[in-house]
Protein backbone atom coordinates (compact mmCIF):
# COMPACT_ATOMS: atom_id res chain seq x y z
CA UNK A 1 0.00 0.00 0.00
CA UNK A 2 1.29 3.54 -0.85
CA UNK A 3 1.53 6.39 0.91
CA UNK A 4 1.81 9.72 -1.26
CA UNK A 5 1.31 13.30 -0.29
CA UNK A 6 1.28 14.18 -3.90
CA UNK A 7 -1.87 15.41 -5.91
CA UNK A 8 -0.08 14.56 -8.90
CA UNK A 9 1.19 10.83 -7.72
CA UNK A 10 -2.43 10.21 -6.86
CA UNK A 11 -3.99 11.40 -10.16
CA UNK A 12 -1.65 9.09 -12.17
CA UNK A 13 -2.19 6.10 -9.82
CA UNK A 14 -5.94 6.50 -10.57
CA UNK A 15 -5.30 7.35 -13.92
CA UNK A 16 -3.75 4.01 -14.07
CA UNK A 17 -6.80 2.18 -12.58
CA UNK A 18 -9.24 4.01 -14.31
CA UNK A 19 -7.63 2.64 -17.66
CA UNK A 20 -7.96 -1.13 -16.26
CA UNK A 21 -11.17 -0.67 -15.87
CA UNK A 22 -11.13 -0.36 -11.92
CA UNK A 23 -13.35 1.44 -9.61
CA UNK A 24 -12.61 4.08 -7.06
CA UNK A 25 -13.52 3.97 -3.65
CA UNK A 26 -12.24 7.23 -1.60
CA UNK A 27 -12.58 7.70 2.47
CA UNK A 28 -11.53 11.33 3.41
CA UNK A 29 -10.16 11.19 6.79
CA UNK A 30 -8.65 13.68 8.95
CA UNK A 31 -6.37 9.99 10.56
CA UNK A 32 -5.92 8.93 14.18
CA UNK A 33 -8.28 6.59 12.57
CA UNK A 34 -10.49 4.36 15.18
CA UNK A 35 -13.24 1.63 14.33
CA UNK A 36 -15.58 4.29 12.98
CA UNK A 37 -13.01 5.49 10.32
CA UNK A 38 -12.40 0.89 9.46
CA UNK A 39 -15.68 0.83 9.15
CA UNK A 40 -15.71 3.13 6.62
CA UNK A 41 -12.63 1.60 4.59
CA UNK A 42 -13.96 -1.90 5.06
CA UNK A 43 -17.28 -0.77 3.59
CA UNK A 44 -15.16 0.90 0.88
CA UNK A 45 -13.32 -2.58 -0.01
CA UNK A 46 -16.01 -4.47 0.01
CA UNK A 47 -17.95 -1.81 -3.16
CA UNK A 48 -14.69 -0.69 -4.86
CA UNK A 49 -11.82 -2.60 -6.46
CA UNK A 50 -9.53 0.18 -5.05
CA UNK A 51 -9.75 2.41 -2.10
CA UNK A 52 -8.33 5.42 -1.69
CA UNK A 53 -8.16 6.67 2.29
CA UNK A 54 -7.24 10.93 2.95
CA UNK A 55 -5.42 11.74 5.69
CA UNK A 56 -5.26 15.07 6.07
CA UNK A 57 -5.99 17.35 9.54
CA UNK A 58 -7.57 20.35 6.98
CA UNK A 59 -6.79 23.73 8.94
CA UNK A 60 -9.69 25.23 6.64
CA UNK A 61 -12.52 23.66 8.81
CA UNK A 62 -11.42 24.75 12.32
CA UNK A 63 -11.95 27.67 13.84
CA UNK A 64 -9.27 30.11 15.42
CA UNK A 65 -9.92 28.73 18.53
CA UNK A 66 -10.14 25.24 17.95
CA UNK A 67 -8.11 22.20 18.12
CA UNK A 68 -6.43 22.43 15.01
CA UNK A 69 -2.90 22.22 16.74
CA UNK A 70 -3.78 19.57 19.18
CA UNK A 71 -6.09 17.29 16.75
CA UNK A 72 -3.92 14.12 17.60
CA UNK A 73 -1.72 12.44 14.64
CA UNK A 74 -0.35 9.20 14.07
CA UNK A 75 0.64 8.35 10.84
CA UNK A 76 2.06 4.97 11.48
CA UNK A 77 -0.35 3.37 13.38
CA UNK A 78 -2.87 5.03 10.45
CA UNK A 79 -1.08 3.02 7.54
CA UNK A 80 -0.98 0.14 9.62
CA UNK A 81 -4.19 0.18 10.20
CA UNK A 82 -5.19 0.99 6.19
CA UNK A 83 -3.32 -1.68 4.98
CA UNK A 84 -4.69 -4.13 7.03
CA UNK A 85 -8.37 -3.46 5.90
CA UNK A 86 -7.20 -3.02 2.58
CA UNK A 87 -6.76 0.07 1.32
CA UNK A 88 -4.67 0.24 -1.74
CA UNK A 89 -3.67 4.15 -1.43
CA UNK A 90 -3.01 6.96 1.34
CA UNK A 91 -2.97 10.57 0.42
CA UNK A 92 -1.82 12.37 3.02
CA UNK A 93 -0.74 15.86 2.00
CA UNK A 94 0.86 18.43 3.76
CA UNK A 95 -0.60 22.08 4.09
CA UNK A 96 1.19 23.48 1.12
CA UNK A 97 0.39 21.03 -1.28
CA UNK A 98 -3.25 21.59 -0.55
CA UNK A 99 -3.46 25.36 -0.32
CA UNK A 100 -1.06 26.98 -1.88
CA UNK A 101 -0.03 30.91 -0.75
CA UNK A 102 -3.18 32.33 -3.33
CA UNK A 103 -5.04 30.33 -2.35
CA UNK A 104 -9.08 31.86 -2.00
CA UNK A 105 -11.45 29.68 -3.44
CA UNK A 106 -13.99 27.94 -1.75
CA UNK A 107 -17.53 25.85 -1.43
CA UNK A 108 -20.01 27.05 0.74
CA UNK A 109 -24.25 26.93 0.90
CA UNK A 110 -27.05 28.81 2.25
CA UNK A 111 -28.93 25.98 3.78
CA UNK A 112 -28.04 23.08 6.00
CA UNK A 113 -24.83 24.77 7.09
CA UNK A 114 -26.38 27.54 9.90
CA UNK A 115 -27.68 25.59 12.44
CA UNK A 116 -26.59 22.48 14.83
CA UNK A 117 -22.41 22.58 14.65
CA UNK A 118 -22.58 25.24 12.28
CA UNK A 119 -24.03 27.77 15.04
CA UNK A 120 -20.79 27.19 16.93
CA UNK A 121 -18.87 26.49 14.22
CA UNK A 122 -19.03 29.13 11.59
CA UNK A 123 -16.76 28.36 8.92
CA UNK A 124 -16.46 24.95 9.86
CA UNK A 125 -18.58 23.81 6.93
CA UNK A 126 -17.76 25.90 4.33
CA UNK A 127 -13.97 24.28 5.17
CA UNK A 128 -15.76 20.66 4.72
CA UNK A 129 -16.87 21.16 1.50
CA UNK A 130 -14.21 23.02 -0.05
CA UNK A 131 -11.85 20.20 0.88
CA UNK A 132 -14.28 17.58 0.41
CA UNK A 133 -15.16 19.14 -3.61
CA UNK A 134 -10.56 19.15 -3.79
CA UNK A 135 -10.79 15.49 -2.91
CA UNK A 136 -13.42 14.53 -5.15
CA UNK A 137 -11.41 16.46 -8.11
CA UNK A 138 -8.34 14.80 -7.16
CA UNK A 139 -9.58 11.16 -6.79
CA UNK A 140 -12.61 11.40 -8.91
CA UNK A 141 -13.61 8.48 -6.79
CA UNK A 142 -16.80 6.22 -7.81
CA UNK A 143 -18.29 6.18 -4.24
CA UNK A 144 -17.29 8.10 -0.96
CA UNK A 145 -18.04 7.29 2.59
CA UNK A 146 -18.72 8.92 5.44
CA UNK A 147 -19.84 8.26 8.87
CA UNK A 148 -22.96 9.48 10.23
CA UNK A 149 -21.65 10.15 13.16
CA UNK A 150 -21.02 13.82 11.86
CA UNK A 151 -24.40 13.66 10.26
CA UNK A 152 -24.58 17.17 9.37
CA UNK A 153 -21.55 16.42 7.37
CA UNK A 154 -23.34 13.76 6.21
CA UNK A 155 -26.17 15.68 4.84
CA UNK A 156 -24.14 18.75 3.97
CA UNK A 157 -22.33 16.54 1.22
CA UNK A 158 -24.93 14.82 -0.25
CA UNK A 159 -26.56 18.40 -1.00
CA UNK A 160 -23.62 19.86 -2.20
CA UNK A 161 -22.85 16.43 -4.31
CA UNK A 162 -26.00 16.80 -5.76
CA UNK A 163 -26.40 20.60 -6.21
CA UNK A 164 -23.05 20.40 -8.16
CA UNK A 165 -23.68 17.28 -9.96
CA UNK A 166 -20.30 15.49 -8.38
CA UNK A 167 -21.16 12.07 -10.37
CA UNK A 168 -20.26 10.10 -7.13
CA UNK A 169 -22.39 8.44 -4.81
CA UNK A 170 -22.40 9.11 -1.29
CA UNK A 171 -22.32 5.92 1.25
CA UNK A 172 -23.22 6.80 4.94
CA UNK A 173 -22.44 4.25 7.05
CA UNK A 174 -23.65 3.80 10.96
CA UNK A 175 -22.19 5.38 14.14
CA UNK A 176 -19.51 2.66 15.61
CA UNK A 177 -19.49 2.73 19.46
CA UNK A 178 -17.57 1.94 22.50
CA UNK A 179 -18.87 -1.21 24.18
CA UNK A 180 -20.05 1.35 26.78
CA UNK A 181 -21.94 3.42 24.43
CA UNK A 182 -19.63 5.97 23.38
CA UNK A 183 -19.56 7.40 20.07
CA UNK A 184 -16.00 6.44 18.84
CA UNK A 185 -14.32 9.89 18.25
CA UNK A 186 -10.54 10.68 17.52
CA UNK A 187 -11.23 13.84 19.61
CA UNK A 188 -12.13 10.62 22.85
CA UNK A 189 -8.40 10.51 23.25
CA UNK A 190 -8.59 14.02 24.88
CA UNK A 191 -10.84 12.73 27.57
CA UNK A 192 -9.76 12.13 31.40
CA UNK A 193 -10.70 9.29 33.53
CA UNK A 194 -13.69 11.29 35.00
CA UNK A 195 -14.34 13.19 31.92
CA UNK A 196 -14.82 10.00 30.11
CA UNK A 197 -17.26 8.28 32.65
CA UNK A 198 -19.21 11.59 32.07
CA UNK A 199 -19.18 11.10 27.96
CA UNK A 200 -21.28 8.42 28.39
CA UNK A 201 -24.34 10.66 28.87
CA UNK A 202 -24.28 11.58 25.24
CA UNK A 203 -25.38 7.67 24.34
CA UNK A 204 -27.15 7.42 27.24
CA UNK A 205 -29.71 10.21 26.94
CA UNK A 206 -30.18 9.57 22.78
CA UNK A 207 -30.76 6.12 23.91
CA UNK A 208 -34.04 7.30 26.30
CA UNK A 209 -34.90 9.87 23.38
CA UNK A 210 -35.06 7.31 20.67
CA UNK A 211 -37.25 4.91 23.23
CA UNK A 212 -39.35 7.78 23.38
CA UNK A 213 -39.61 8.29 19.50
CA UNK A 214 -39.99 4.63 19.13
CA UNK A 215 -43.05 4.21 21.73
CA UNK A 216 -44.84 6.78 18.95
CA UNK A 217 -43.66 10.04 20.70
CA UNK A 218 -44.52 12.90 17.73
CA UNK A 219 -43.56 16.32 20.19
CA UNK A 220 -40.12 16.59 19.08
CA UNK A 221 -40.03 18.93 22.66
CA UNK A 222 -40.93 16.38 24.59
CA UNK A 223 -37.86 14.60 23.01
CA UNK A 224 -35.70 16.88 23.48
CA UNK A 225 -36.42 17.73 27.00
CA UNK A 226 -36.30 13.95 27.82
CA UNK A 227 -32.50 14.32 26.54
CA UNK A 228 -31.59 17.65 28.24
CA UNK A 229 -32.93 16.89 31.54
CA UNK A 230 -30.54 13.79 31.41
CA UNK A 231 -27.34 15.61 30.19
CA UNK A 232 -28.25 18.42 32.74
CA UNK A 233 -27.73 16.12 35.84
CA UNK A 234 -24.59 15.48 34.90
CA UNK A 235 -21.96 17.78 36.60
CA UNK A 236 -19.32 17.74 33.76
CA UNK A 237 -21.19 18.26 31.03
CA UNK A 238 -22.27 21.05 29.35
CA UNK A 239 -25.16 21.40 26.88
CA UNK A 240 -24.07 23.43 22.99
CA UNK A 241 -27.46 22.03 21.40
CA UNK A 242 -30.15 19.29 21.25
CA UNK A 243 -32.03 19.46 18.03
CA UNK A 244 -34.66 17.30 16.18
CA UNK A 245 -34.37 18.42 12.84
CA UNK A 246 -35.96 17.21 9.47
CA UNK A 247 -33.05 14.77 7.96
CA UNK A 248 -32.97 16.45 4.55
CA UNK A 249 -33.10 20.38 5.12
CA UNK A 250 -31.96 20.32 8.84
CA UNK A 251 -34.34 22.73 9.82
CA UNK A 252 -35.63 21.94 13.73
CA UNK A 253 -39.56 20.22 13.35
CA UNK A 254 -41.80 20.37 16.12
CA UNK A 255 -43.76 17.17 15.48
CA UNK A 256 -41.98 14.20 14.23
CA UNK A 257 -43.53 12.51 11.07
CA UNK A 258 -40.77 12.21 8.79
CA UNK A 259 -36.98 11.06 8.61
CA UNK A 260 -35.70 13.21 11.54
CA UNK A 261 -32.38 13.31 12.73
CA UNK A 262 -31.64 13.87 16.52
CA UNK A 263 -28.87 15.38 17.32
CA UNK A 264 -26.26 16.56 20.39
CA UNK A 265 -23.55 18.66 20.77
CA UNK A 266 -21.75 18.71 24.42
CA UNK A 267 -18.57 19.97 26.31
CA UNK A 268 -17.43 17.41 28.44
CA UNK A 269 -15.04 19.51 30.26
CA UNK A 270 -12.99 21.37 27.27
CA UNK A 271 -14.10 18.83 25.16
CA UNK A 272 -16.95 19.12 22.46
CA UNK A 273 -18.65 15.75 21.43
CA UNK A 274 -21.52 15.13 19.08
CA UNK A 275 -23.53 12.21 18.79
CA UNK A 276 -27.00 11.60 17.38
CA UNK A 277 -29.96 9.02 16.03
CA UNK A 278 -31.37 9.02 12.68
CA UNK A 279 -35.09 7.57 11.88
CA UNK A 280 -35.78 7.07 8.49
CA UNK B 1 -24.89 15.45 -33.67
CA UNK B 2 -27.04 15.18 -30.46
CA UNK B 3 -28.90 17.62 -28.41
CA UNK B 4 -30.07 16.72 -24.96
CA UNK B 5 -31.30 18.61 -21.91
CA UNK B 6 -30.41 16.12 -19.71
CA UNK B 7 -27.76 15.60 -17.27
CA UNK B 8 -27.79 11.96 -16.59
CA UNK B 9 -27.70 11.42 -20.61
CA UNK B 10 -24.56 13.52 -20.76
CA UNK B 11 -23.30 11.40 -18.29
CA UNK B 12 -24.07 8.58 -20.28
CA UNK B 13 -22.59 9.38 -23.24
CA UNK B 14 -19.38 10.79 -21.85
CA UNK B 15 -19.05 7.07 -20.10
CA UNK B 16 -19.91 5.24 -23.17
CA UNK B 17 -16.42 7.81 -24.88
CA UNK B 18 -14.53 7.10 -21.80
CA UNK B 19 -14.96 3.40 -22.27
CA UNK B 20 -13.31 3.75 -25.95
CA UNK B 21 -10.83 5.65 -25.13
CA UNK B 22 -11.82 8.86 -26.42
CA UNK B 23 -10.89 12.25 -24.90
CA UNK B 24 -13.61 15.11 -24.44
CA UNK B 25 -13.55 18.82 -24.62
CA UNK B 26 -15.97 21.32 -23.82
CA UNK B 27 -17.05 24.75 -24.93
CA UNK B 28 -19.35 26.35 -22.22
CA UNK B 29 -21.49 29.09 -23.65
CA UNK B 30 -24.84 31.11 -23.26
CA UNK B 31 -26.21 30.82 -26.92
CA UNK B 32 -26.27 32.95 -29.89
CA UNK B 33 -23.19 31.76 -31.01
CA UNK B 34 -20.67 33.90 -33.12
CA UNK B 35 -17.42 33.24 -34.38
CA UNK B 36 -15.70 33.87 -31.24
CA UNK B 37 -17.49 30.65 -30.42
CA UNK B 38 -16.87 28.96 -33.32
CA UNK B 39 -13.02 29.49 -32.86
CA UNK B 40 -13.64 27.69 -29.21
CA UNK B 41 -15.53 24.90 -31.05
CA UNK B 42 -12.57 24.64 -33.82
CA UNK B 43 -9.65 24.81 -31.47
CA UNK B 44 -11.92 21.70 -29.57
CA UNK B 45 -12.36 19.97 -32.29
CA UNK B 46 -8.88 19.76 -32.80
CA UNK B 47 -7.36 19.19 -29.30
CA UNK B 48 -10.36 16.35 -28.37
CA UNK B 49 -12.02 13.61 -29.45
CA UNK B 50 -15.14 14.53 -29.19
CA UNK B 51 -16.82 17.78 -27.85
CA UNK B 52 -19.49 19.34 -26.07
CA UNK B 53 -21.01 22.69 -26.41
CA UNK B 54 -23.08 23.68 -23.29
CA UNK B 55 -25.46 26.27 -24.00
CA UNK B 56 -27.28 27.58 -20.80
CA UNK B 57 -28.17 30.84 -20.49
CA UNK B 58 -27.03 30.84 -16.58
CA UNK B 59 -29.78 32.93 -14.25
CA UNK B 60 -27.38 32.62 -11.04
CA UNK B 61 -24.87 35.18 -12.83
CA UNK B 62 -27.33 37.84 -13.95
CA UNK B 63 -27.82 40.45 -11.59
CA UNK B 64 -31.45 41.51 -10.58
CA UNK B 65 -31.43 44.94 -13.25
CA UNK B 66 -29.21 42.66 -15.89
CA UNK B 67 -30.21 41.72 -19.14
CA UNK B 68 -31.32 37.69 -18.36
CA UNK B 69 -34.61 38.04 -19.76
CA UNK B 70 -33.98 39.95 -23.12
CA UNK B 71 -30.29 37.95 -23.59
CA UNK B 72 -30.58 36.69 -27.24
CA UNK B 73 -31.21 33.37 -28.06
CA UNK B 74 -31.34 30.76 -31.24
CA UNK B 75 -31.20 27.50 -30.56
CA UNK B 76 -31.52 26.39 -34.12
CA UNK B 77 -28.50 28.61 -35.37
CA UNK B 78 -26.81 27.54 -32.59
CA UNK B 79 -27.03 23.52 -33.31
CA UNK B 80 -26.47 24.38 -36.98
CA UNK B 81 -23.16 26.17 -36.47
CA UNK B 82 -22.43 23.65 -33.77
CA UNK B 83 -23.15 20.23 -36.18
CA UNK B 84 -21.23 22.49 -38.78
CA UNK B 85 -18.21 23.12 -36.60
CA UNK B 86 -17.45 19.23 -35.75
CA UNK B 87 -19.21 19.19 -32.32
CA UNK B 88 -20.72 16.24 -30.96
CA UNK B 89 -23.06 16.70 -28.39
CA UNK B 90 -24.92 20.05 -27.28
CA UNK B 91 -25.75 20.41 -23.49
CA UNK B 92 -28.82 22.79 -23.57
CA UNK B 93 -30.60 22.15 -20.23
CA UNK B 94 -33.45 24.32 -19.10
CA UNK B 95 -32.53 25.77 -15.22
CA UNK B 96 -34.53 23.60 -13.47
CA UNK B 97 -32.40 20.48 -14.84
CA UNK B 98 -29.78 22.49 -13.27
CA UNK B 99 -31.17 24.29 -10.31
CA UNK B 100 -33.61 21.98 -8.11
CA UNK B 101 -36.25 23.66 -5.54
CA UNK B 102 -33.78 23.16 -2.90
CA UNK B 103 -30.61 24.27 -4.64
CA UNK B 104 -28.17 26.39 -2.21
CA UNK B 105 -25.00 25.27 -2.79
CA UNK B 106 -22.15 28.07 -4.71
CA UNK B 107 -18.33 28.01 -5.70
CA UNK B 108 -16.85 31.72 -4.74
CA UNK B 109 -13.51 33.27 -4.19
CA UNK B 110 -12.00 36.06 -2.60
CA UNK B 111 -9.59 37.45 -4.70
CA UNK B 112 -10.01 38.38 -8.36
CA UNK B 113 -13.76 38.60 -8.61
CA UNK B 114 -13.73 41.88 -6.73
CA UNK B 115 -12.23 44.29 -9.27
CA UNK B 116 -12.72 45.12 -12.90
CA UNK B 117 -16.45 43.68 -14.05
CA UNK B 118 -16.81 42.27 -10.29
CA UNK B 119 -17.28 45.95 -8.98
CA UNK B 120 -20.77 46.53 -11.21
CA UNK B 121 -21.69 42.69 -10.98
CA UNK B 122 -20.95 42.05 -7.55
CA UNK B 123 -22.60 38.49 -8.28
CA UNK B 124 -21.71 37.95 -11.04
CA UNK B 125 -18.51 35.23 -11.01
CA UNK B 126 -20.01 33.52 -8.09
CA UNK B 127 -22.87 32.69 -10.86
CA UNK B 128 -19.55 31.58 -13.56
CA UNK B 129 -17.96 29.42 -11.02
CA UNK B 130 -21.08 27.23 -9.80
CA UNK B 131 -22.51 26.99 -13.02
CA UNK B 132 -18.63 26.18 -14.31
CA UNK B 133 -18.20 23.86 -11.79
CA UNK B 134 -20.97 22.14 -12.37
CA UNK B 135 -20.64 21.87 -15.93
CA UNK B 136 -17.31 20.61 -14.87
CA UNK B 137 -18.98 17.53 -12.74
CA UNK B 138 -21.15 16.61 -15.36
CA UNK B 139 -19.12 16.35 -18.31
CA UNK B 140 -15.93 16.23 -16.96
CA UNK B 141 -13.71 16.77 -19.52
CA UNK B 142 -10.06 16.85 -20.54
CA UNK B 143 -10.28 20.41 -21.83
CA UNK B 144 -12.13 23.57 -21.25
CA UNK B 145 -12.46 25.97 -23.99
CA UNK B 146 -12.86 30.19 -22.62
CA UNK B 147 -12.29 33.42 -24.48
CA UNK B 148 -10.07 35.63 -23.63
CA UNK B 149 -12.74 38.40 -24.44
CA UNK B 150 -14.30 37.62 -21.27
CA UNK B 151 -10.76 37.88 -19.75
CA UNK B 152 -11.46 38.19 -15.98
CA UNK B 153 -13.88 35.30 -16.15
CA UNK B 154 -11.14 33.00 -18.04
CA UNK B 155 -8.76 34.39 -14.89
CA UNK B 156 -10.89 33.42 -12.14
CA UNK B 157 -11.77 29.68 -14.17
CA UNK B 158 -8.09 29.56 -14.29
CA UNK B 159 -7.80 30.08 -10.82
CA UNK B 160 -11.09 28.17 -9.37
CA UNK B 161 -9.29 25.49 -11.42
CA UNK B 162 -6.02 25.23 -9.67
CA UNK B 163 -7.33 25.86 -5.98
CA UNK B 164 -10.07 23.06 -6.20
CA UNK B 165 -7.75 20.54 -8.14
CA UNK B 166 -10.15 20.42 -11.24
CA UNK B 167 -8.32 17.84 -13.32
CA UNK B 168 -8.83 19.76 -16.40
CA UNK B 169 -6.64 21.64 -18.96
CA UNK B 170 -7.89 25.12 -19.11
CA UNK B 171 -7.76 26.87 -22.88
CA UNK B 172 -7.98 30.54 -23.52
CA UNK B 173 -8.75 31.54 -27.17
CA UNK B 174 -7.71 34.92 -28.54
CA UNK B 175 -10.45 37.52 -29.21
CA UNK B 176 -12.52 37.61 -32.53
CA UNK B 177 -13.04 40.32 -34.17
CA UNK B 178 -15.38 42.03 -36.62
CA UNK B 179 -13.98 43.67 -40.05
CA UNK B 180 -14.21 46.78 -38.52
CA UNK B 181 -12.52 46.03 -35.19
CA UNK B 182 -15.72 45.23 -32.66
CA UNK B 183 -15.24 42.53 -30.65
CA UNK B 184 -17.78 39.62 -31.34
CA UNK B 185 -20.11 39.13 -28.44
CA UNK B 186 -23.68 38.54 -28.38
CA UNK B 187 -24.70 41.43 -26.95
CA UNK B 188 -23.62 43.89 -29.91
CA UNK B 189 -26.67 42.66 -31.19
CA UNK B 190 -28.51 45.07 -29.10
CA UNK B 191 -26.97 47.87 -30.84
CA UNK B 192 -28.61 50.35 -32.82
CA UNK B 193 -26.83 51.22 -36.17
CA UNK B 194 -25.23 54.44 -34.18
CA UNK B 195 -24.38 52.53 -31.34
CA UNK B 196 -22.57 50.05 -33.44
CA UNK B 197 -20.77 53.03 -35.20
CA UNK B 198 -20.04 54.12 -31.20
CA UNK B 199 -18.83 50.66 -30.15
CA UNK B 200 -15.98 51.19 -32.23
CA UNK B 201 -14.51 53.37 -29.80
CA UNK B 202 -13.78 50.26 -27.18
CA UNK B 203 -11.40 48.44 -30.06
CA UNK B 204 -9.39 52.21 -30.95
CA UNK B 205 -9.12 53.33 -27.36
CA UNK B 206 -7.27 49.74 -26.97
CA UNK B 207 -5.46 49.97 -30.01
CA UNK B 208 -3.82 53.62 -28.92
CA UNK B 209 -2.79 51.80 -25.59
CA UNK B 210 -1.39 49.12 -27.00
CA UNK B 211 0.38 50.99 -29.20
CA UNK B 212 2.15 52.69 -26.49
CA UNK B 213 2.79 50.01 -24.11
CA UNK B 214 4.30 48.44 -27.47
CA UNK B 215 6.66 51.34 -27.17
CA UNK B 216 7.98 50.74 -24.19
CA UNK B 217 5.73 52.99 -21.81
CA UNK B 218 5.67 51.42 -18.64
CA UNK B 219 3.15 53.96 -16.68
CA UNK B 220 -0.13 52.41 -16.39
CA UNK B 221 -1.57 55.46 -15.97
CA UNK B 222 -0.32 57.53 -18.68
CA UNK B 223 -1.82 53.87 -20.99
CA UNK B 224 -5.07 54.44 -19.12
CA UNK B 225 -5.29 58.33 -19.67
CA UNK B 226 -4.72 57.75 -23.65
CA UNK B 227 -7.37 54.78 -23.72
CA UNK B 228 -9.84 56.84 -21.46
CA UNK B 229 -9.65 60.29 -23.38
CA UNK B 230 -10.66 58.72 -26.46
CA UNK B 231 -13.53 57.24 -24.54
CA UNK B 232 -14.83 59.83 -23.38
CA UNK B 233 -14.95 61.97 -27.21
CA UNK B 234 -17.41 59.47 -28.15
CA UNK B 235 -20.73 61.11 -27.30
CA UNK B 236 -22.82 57.70 -26.81
CA UNK B 237 -20.47 56.10 -25.21
CA UNK B 238 -20.01 56.06 -21.10
CA UNK B 239 -16.68 54.29 -19.74
CA UNK B 240 -17.72 51.63 -16.77
CA UNK B 241 -13.62 51.17 -15.91
CA UNK B 242 -10.26 51.39 -17.51
CA UNK B 243 -8.03 49.38 -15.62
CA UNK B 244 -4.42 48.09 -16.22
CA UNK B 245 -4.14 44.62 -13.61
CA UNK B 246 -1.90 42.19 -13.16
CA UNK B 247 -2.73 38.93 -15.28
CA UNK B 248 -2.28 36.99 -12.89
CA UNK B 249 -3.99 38.40 -9.34
CA UNK B 250 -6.37 40.60 -11.23
CA UNK B 251 -4.82 43.63 -9.02
CA UNK B 252 -3.64 47.18 -10.56
CA UNK B 253 -0.69 47.91 -11.30
CA UNK B 254 1.30 51.24 -11.51
CA UNK B 255 4.01 49.89 -13.81
CA UNK B 256 4.53 47.68 -16.37
CA UNK B 257 7.13 45.09 -16.06
CA UNK B 258 4.95 41.75 -15.98
CA UNK B 259 2.15 40.07 -17.70
CA UNK B 260 -0.55 43.18 -17.60
CA UNK B 261 -4.49 42.93 -18.74
CA UNK B 262 -5.24 46.19 -19.96
CA UNK B 263 -9.44 46.18 -19.87
CA UNK B 264 -12.19 48.56 -20.12
CA UNK B 265 -16.27 48.56 -19.69
CA UNK B 266 -18.15 50.99 -21.58
CA UNK B 267 -21.29 51.64 -21.97
CA UNK B 268 -23.10 52.20 -25.47
CA UNK B 269 -26.13 53.59 -25.04
CA UNK B 270 -27.90 50.82 -22.31
CA UNK B 271 -25.78 48.04 -23.68
CA UNK B 272 -22.58 47.61 -21.35
CA UNK B 273 -19.57 45.93 -23.41
CA UNK B 274 -16.03 45.06 -22.53
CA UNK B 275 -12.71 44.47 -24.34
CA UNK B 276 -8.93 44.14 -23.55
CA UNK B 277 -5.83 43.38 -24.74
CA UNK B 278 -3.04 41.14 -22.90
CA UNK B 279 0.72 42.07 -23.13
CA UNK B 280 2.20 38.38 -21.84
Amino acid sequence: MEITGSIKRVREQVREWRKAGLTVGLVPTMGYLHEGHKSLIDKAVEQNDKVVVSVFVNPMQFGPTEDLESYPRDMDRDAALCEKAGASLIFHPEPEEMYDDNFSSFVDMNTLTGGLCGKTRPIHFRGVCTVVAKLFNIVTPDRAYFGQKDAQQLAVIRHMVNDLSFGIEIVGCPIIREEDGLAKSSRNTYLSEDERKAALVLSRSLKEGRKLVDAGEKDAAKVKKTITDIIEKEALAKIDYVEVVDWNTLEPVEKIDGPVLTAIAVYIGKTRLIDNFIVE
